[in-house]
Order: structure tokens, then C-alpha cells, then sequence
């Protein structure tokens, strides 16, 4: 049986992945500092078998067999043998120096942007990134592509997008959004200095527990703790793990992170087990991972319904701070829409221009358009057309994000393409899901998980992206959706006219 | 350079191995329920894959071409690659039908004691455990002995250990712990009821915390968590956990669980760093690491100075229950001897009566002289025996360890090794460091601390426990250590007259 043999890899590959999984959560949750160095080395070595296992020679004539003979495959087994097939091949482009090299500068830029970052100092860490750039293009070149060197990067992270797709997003995004934000910033501002009021720890975690309960997240399958940065990871679908953060002088920084991983949390834990290891038991990629968690953060968890479901709770445990706030005073403050410094604490719409920023910039490099010791003038620049604020440092400004020193070119444009596709599966999900508003309001979040399980979640990786959006809303990704969110909810919270 | 290569596969063999721990540790800890079955996958996974590098023929032949030119070593390196020689030898006796057939028996033979001990029924265990006594005898013969076959076994756990041997320290334990016991029992007895009132939670903990910094645990390289059993673990020198356990109701329950993890993680964190997965890297034996927890457990934790030093912290954490205690009421509280059903509750002293009856019972098995059968009525009898107990029912009998269960034969002498090693130890400390109790008393472990670093830890394993012992204390392991230290502090406190 070679569909066994080919699945028995895949598992052991998996158990050892998720193993390196593992071993990095815990260095982002409990791990004691001086336990760093092994680690990392640990990591090291068992990445270095995932990867002698897959792009093992024995395995890719496997691989070519059940290719060859497509018939003796049901369609899924078929799907999953083409997509590995298409990772084998790609692995093997890579020489085992170019990968040596690129995990030698990977390692030596990040460690530069750190200190680069804390001293507020791009010129140091310019050389670094130069080099990284530099390899970037080489690495499209090793990949191949067709018409753009970013298409092969954008592959990586997001398989079928290219530039010539997210051109056209994008340029929607800037003749449309840019122009809405501007009639929000000239109407009359909503207040929010109770969300930055005191907070103590405790109540903020039970509350988030709450909520991620009533999205039915499963806590036998799967665990909420305390990290720097929040992020959701899982060692198979009956144990993913969720992080968030708390912050007492601000309320937003919890609530939002816990619903956003949460939504992420959802899409693993509803991955079908049967399919461990294999695609059809894999996301699809990182925009597919990225809607499933802004529908649950901004389309659910920054409405109206959501908060008459939930605010009273939240007022139990700060009367003090609450009380004098109405819901619909609170629903105005979790989405003040204004220009800010650092991508991670925007909007949800303003968002979207610090994506289009990093979108034409890492396009530029690519193209050679750009040079790395142009960059802070150039992000300045754009922050000035598309934000209209000046940008203060470069710690505050080029600098803010790990994504360039970790060599991840062709990430940032996956969370644009979350929030569409979220935009766009929930106008589905409410013509679909009968008095769905309604009943998120009494807190019944069932229906749509089960629609989002059905829909989305229960098939893996076996359609593409672009398959799936269209099986699931009768056309291709459309920013229309989301302009039409957009325009709908903040010309309500704002007063401002529209057609 | 033949060395590199062969310190280069320990190393990979490492990071693998402690991956394991890591899965391991999260799985007592933290883990969620659901998560058990592919867990058990990933570590089963993982442990194939260390198996294979570590029997692998080419190492096998490194290994021998580095032990025949023993010139051009040092005699660390020699000593390393001897005991490494020695460990691919054993593991390369095992054909992979017994490997697999013990993996099947143990998981099957596991299963089945949770059972019969949750509804009391040795009858349905016993079929599982004759078969695992079975492939134990064969195990022996395939592993190989010179005089007992408990022999091969013993070495598994505590390299060097004998029955000759065992037998000798376990008449001593029988001839003079057993009367002395008694006279215990004959004098008038100590008070303990005011440790069963009811200590809350978190302040245990911190205690717990407070006593582990004061023995100069490192919180940078290491941290403690909650678990069901207390244990400890390490995936480096560098990050050794411990965890512990509280029982409100109960004070005795977290203190000494705290001390006792926390003698092994300071031996674990005292392994030398540079020689990380070699020998001269690792524990010596079970006896060894034992000898460090129950030193710190037993003779400093359970001793009057360290509770002249600690108590007053720890009647701040709880005035109501203990400001009308003094520290010799509650330092006799904390030794109170008496008979007691089940191994992990008992005293210092009784403590080694249970051990004794399941070193007698093993032998017996080995021996084929005992029938699995007959199990329950020799242990009631021993019980009665050495103990003066009748065992009401098997489940706190017979079935009340794990140990045989998992195949652990051989496993339960380590424990009374550990602490008649601490005892000498502990003599030999008393000497060697000027005023050690007097330090003990003014709360500085460090002295303790560093002599235990520099006469047991730093060396890894290459003394062997009884080179290590000579050079330590000057001679064998010897009892009379243990009968010393238990007459001098017992007759104390029950008013015993000794001679």
C-alpha cells in the first residue's frame, strides 16, 4: 500500500513537527531564560530531521509514483499526494548551503534588529537586512516564478497569490479606504478613556476564559496562557494552545487578542483528526488562518451583538470603572477609528494602509526599485500619504515589526487578505445562518462556529484558497465585501452620510 | 577527530531525548486531556527515532575504534566512551519482537492496574502482571548476570548494584531498624494534628517558593508547577523543573514534596553545562539522584535547624493555625514515626521496611519462587510482618504502586539507596563543613550547597556510585550512617535510651 507508506511519513514528520511545536511554546510561555541556548539547539536538530525525512530521495519516488498512477487514489488522497508532491519539489530546490546561509543570516539580522530596535538605530542593522534582501531575491529565483520575483515569496505563505491579484486589492484599498477614513476623521470623535483606566490581572484572564468559552473554544482540547506577544499554535487538533496578554492600564489589549486567537484556536481545533499530518488535515494558509480569526475579533467581537451579549458580564467584574458606561458608549469606543504609529495596535481599518505600506515596499525591494538604506526615508514618506502622521523614530517606525529580520517577505499581505476573506465569508455566513446577529446577541456563538466547521474548517487544505472562497461565497475574493462592512458599521458609529 | 563525531551523535541524541522530556513534562502539567493520544504518538515517535541513532552499526563501530586506542583519550573521554560502549552493547542485545512485545505488555499491563486498583481486584490484574514478570525473567537472560538475575535488572536503575549486596544493607535494615522501630512504638508519642487544619493554597505555594530559593535553587534555569505526582526533569543543565503538589488539608503533603524535587533539581542544575549528553554530563544512578533529595528532605529539611530558620516564615503564612505552636512541637510533628498502609505517606524510618518488602518480593519473582497468585497474601504477610499492619484491601496493598506495572523491577532498592547514601553523606558534610547546622540554622544553604556541587555534582557520572562514594566519604556504603543519624535524632525526640 503506498497511500500507507506516504501517510506513515507524514506522520512521523508530524510528530516530530508538532514536537518542535511544542518545545516553542513552552520557550514562549515558561521556559527560564538561561534555558535558551539548548533550546534553540534542540529546535535545531529536530527541524534538521523533519527536514532529512521529507526531502528524503526514497520518499520523492514514492511521492512520483502515487502521482503517476491517479487513478488507484480517491480525489482527497489524490489532492494530498499533488500538494506534497508540490512541497517535496520545492524543498529540493534549496542546496543545503543556500539554507545554511540563510539560517546564519536569519539568525545574525534578527539579533541586529533586536539591539538595532532598542537603540533606535536602522543604520547598524541596514547591512543586515541588505544581505537578507539580497538572499530574498535569490531565493525567488531558486523557487521560480512567472511574471514577479514577490509571487514566489507570496507562495510561501499565502499558495496562488500573486502580485498581480493583490495589485488590484490593494489599489482598492487606496482609491476607496484612504477616502472613507478621511470622512471619519473629519466627524465628530468618540471618547474611549475608560478602556485605559486600572484593570486588575485577574478579572481580565477570567473574563477572557468567559469569552473564549462562549465561542465554544474547547478547553479539553486545547489551553489559554500568558505570552509576550499572543500567538495560537497546536500539536494536533485535539491540543491547541492559545496565548494572550494583559495589559492593567488598557483593556483593549486582552480582550480583542483573546477573541482573535480564539478564532484561530476554532479553525485548528475543527481540522478533521482523521487527517493528522496530512494536508487535508493542515490549514490552508496563513490568510484562510487570518479570517477565521478577524471574523471572530472584528466582524463578531467588535459589534454590537457581541457586546449586548457580553458587556453586562464585564461591568460585573468593574463595576466602578463601567458602570456610568452605556453599551452603545462602549461599542463606539472599541472601534475609535484613527491614524496610529505601529500596525499592531491599529483599527480594523486603518489597519490595512500599515499593510499596503509594507505591501509596495517589500514589492520594491524585490524589483531592486528600493534600496534597504532608503527605507526609514521611504516608510516616512508613505506614512505621511496614507496615515497623514509623521513618524517620530525609526524604533516607532521602520523598525517595528520582527517580520524583515526574520526574513519573512510576502507575510504582511496575509493579514490584508484575512480581514477580506472574513469580510467577505460573514456577509455569506449572515444570508446563510438565519437571525445570525440575533443570536450572537444572546450569546449563542454555536451556529456560526458549526457554519464556519462545515464550511471552512472540516476540509483541511483540501481546496485551494481561492476554491474555497468561491465554493463558500459564489465568487473570488471582492474588497467590495469589505468596503461594504466597512461603510455600513463606521458610517452608523460616526453619522457620516453615504450613498 | 573520532571524538567530535562521537560527542556530535550524543549531542543530536540529546536534544531528541530531552524533546521527549519536554513532551513529557507538559503532559503531567499542562496538557489537556484530549491531547493524550497523539502525545503518547509523538513521544513513541521521537524515542524510535533516538533508539535508531543510538544503536546505529556505524556508531557502534566509532564507539569501538575509539575504545580500542584508549591513548588517545582523556581519561574523561575514555570514561565516557566506556560507558557509552557499554550502554549500545545492552540496547543491541534487544531484538526489536522483545522490544516491541515488552512495549505491548507494558502499555497492556498499565491499563489494566489503573483498573483493578480503582475497583480493588488483583484477580483481573494478575494474568497482565505474569506475563510482565515473564518477559522480565527473560529480560535478565537476555541482558545477562553473573550470580542473580535480579542483578541485570538492578543495573538497568543503579549500575553496579548486586543482590550480594542489597542483601547485606537490607539485614541491617531488618536486624536493627525493625527493633528500633519498636521501641518507637513503645514510647510516648508526638502530636500532629494541628498540620491537617486547613492551609490555603497559594500561600503553600509561596512558601514552597521561598524555601526553594532559599536552597539556592536557580529560578533562571529551572521553575516549579503543579502536578498529580511531584516530580522533577530536565532538558538541559540549564532548565530543570520541578513540580509539587498541595493538599489543603494537609501541610506535610507540599513542604517535603518541595524539599525532596527540589535536592533533584539542584543535583540536575549542578551537572556541568560543557558536557551536556555525554556521561560526564548526566546523573550518576537513581540511587545517587535519590541520595540528593532525600539528604535535603530528609536531614536538613526534616531537622530542627531548618526549622529554626524557616518556621517563623511560615507562621506568618498562617498564625491562626500555628502562632501556638512552637518549632520543637511542630519539629517533632514533622517526625512523627509510626507504621503506616501505603509507601509514598510513610516516615523516614518505616519507609524502608516498605522497601525491603518489595525488595524480597522481587527477588522471589526472579527467583520463580513467588507466583504472581500468590502476590497479595505475601504482602499482607510481610505487612504484618515487619510493619505490625493488617492491609484492609488490595488497593491499598499490593496494587498501590505504578512501578511493576510500567516493568519497573528493580526500580524500588534505589530509594533506600538514596537515602542511606544521603546519610553518609550528610555525616561526611557535618565534618567537612565547619558549623554546617549552625549555617543550616541562620538560613545559609550555600555552604551545604556548594560542597554537594563540588563533591557529587560537577563530576556527571564519571565516578561510578561506589568510586563516588569512597571518594566522598572514604568507604562503601555502609548502614551504620543511616542507623546512626536515625538513633541520634529518634531517641531525642521519643526519649529513647540508646546505648
Amino acid at each position: 500500500m503506498k497511500y500507507e507508506a506516504y501517510k506513515s511519513r507524514l506522520t512521523t514528520i508530524a510528530d516530530i513537527g508538532y514536537s518542535i511545536a511544542m518545545l516553542g511554546w513552552d520557550q514562549e510561555t515558561y521556559m527560564p531564560e538561561k534555558g535558551a541556548g539548548f533550546r534553540a539547539q534542540q529546535i535545531a536538530t529536530l527541524s534538521g530531521i523533519v527536514h532529512e525525512k521529507f526531502t528524503d530521495k526514497e520518499f520523492g519516488k514514492l511521492l512520483k509514483k502515487l502521482d503517476d498512477s491517479p487513478k488507484k487514489l480517491s480525489e482527497k488522497q489524490r489532492r494530498n499526494v499533488t500538494q506534497t508532491l508540490k512541497d517535496y519539489k520545492r524543498q529540493k530546490k534549496y542546496t543545503r548551503e543556500f539554507v545554511e546561509l540563510l539560517s546564519k543570516t536569519t539568525s545574525e539580522c534578527f539579533q541586529s534588529w533586536q539591539k538595532a530596535r532598542h537603540e533606535n538605530s536602522f543604520k547598524q542593522y541596514a547591512p543586515h537586512l541588505t544581505k537578507m534582501i539580497a538572499l530574498k531575491r535569490k531565493e525567488a529565483d531558486i523557487l521560480g516564478y512567472k511574471k514577479h520575483p514577490y509571487d514566489a515569496l507570496l507562495d510561501q505563505y499565502e499558495p496562488g497569490a500573486r502580485v498581480a491579484d493583490l495589485d488590484v486589492l490593494f489599489k482598492d484599498v487606496r482609491s476607496q479606504l484612504v477616502g472613507f477614513v478621511k470622512k471619519i476623521a473629519a466627524a465628530k470623535q468618540n471618547e474611549d478613556k475608560f478602556m485605559y483606566l486600572h484593570y486588575p490581572k485577574d478579572k481580565q484572564w477570567n473574563f477572557g476564559i468567559e469569552l473564549l468559552e462562549q465561542m465554544h473554544y474547547d478547553f479539553k482540547a486545547g489551553r489559554q496562557d500568558i505570552s509576550a506577544h499572543p500567538f495560537t499554535t497546536s500539536f494536533s487538533s485535539k491540543d491547541v494552545r492559545v496565548t494572550t496578554r494583559i495589559a492593567e492600564d488598557n483593556l483593549k489589549s486582552m480582550i480583542w487578542s483573546c477573541i482573535h486567537e480564539g478564532g484561530h484556536g476554532l479553525y485548528e481545533q475543527g481540522l478533521p483528526e482523521s487527517e493528522y499530518g496530512l494536508p487535508s488535515g493542515e490549514a490552508i494558509s496563513l490568510g484562510i488562518h487570518e479570517s477565521q480569526s478577524r471574523l471572530w475579533e472584528n466582524m463578531v467581537g467588535r459589534g454590537l451583538p457581541y457586546w449586548k451579549a457580553n458587556y453586562k458580564k464585564l461591568q460585573k467584574y468593574y463595576p466602578g470603572n463601567l458602570n456610568k458606561v452605556t453599551v452603545e458608549q462602549f461599542y463606539k469606543a472599541v472601534n475609535i477609528v484613527t491614524p496610529s504609529l505601529i500596525r499592531t495596535e491599529a483599527d480594523e481599518l486603518t489597519y490595512h494602509f500599515h499593510i499596503l505600506i509594507r505591501y509596495e515596499i517589500e514589492k520594491a525591494l524585490m524589483e531592486g526599485k528600493l534600496e534597504v538604506k532608503d527605507l526609514p526615508e521611504y516608510w516616512n514618506a508613505k506614512y505621511k500619504e496614507y496615515l497623514g502622521i509623521k513618524v517620530p523614530s525609526d524604533a516607532k517606525g521602520v523598525l517595528q515589526d520582527i517580520h524583515w529580520s526574520h526574513g519573512s517577505l510576502g507575510y504582511f499581505p496575509t493579514y490584508s487578505l484575512g480581514s477580506f476573506y472574513a469580510a467577505q465569508f460573514y456577509a455569506t455566513a449572515k444570508k446563510e445562518i438565519k437571525g445570525l446577529e440575533d443570536k450572537i446577541e444572546s450569546g449563542n456563538m454555536l451556529p456560526l462556529l458549526e457554519w464556519l466547521r462545515e464550511k471552512i474548517h472540516r476540509h483541511g487544505k483540501y481546496y485551494s484558497a481561492e476554491e474555497l472562497c468561491k465554493k463558500v461565497t459564489g465568487e473570488k475574493l471582492n474588497f467590495n465585501h469589505f468596503m461594504n462592512y466597512a461603510k455600513d458599521k463606521y458610517s452608523t458609529l460616526y453619522n457620516i452620510k453615504t450613498l
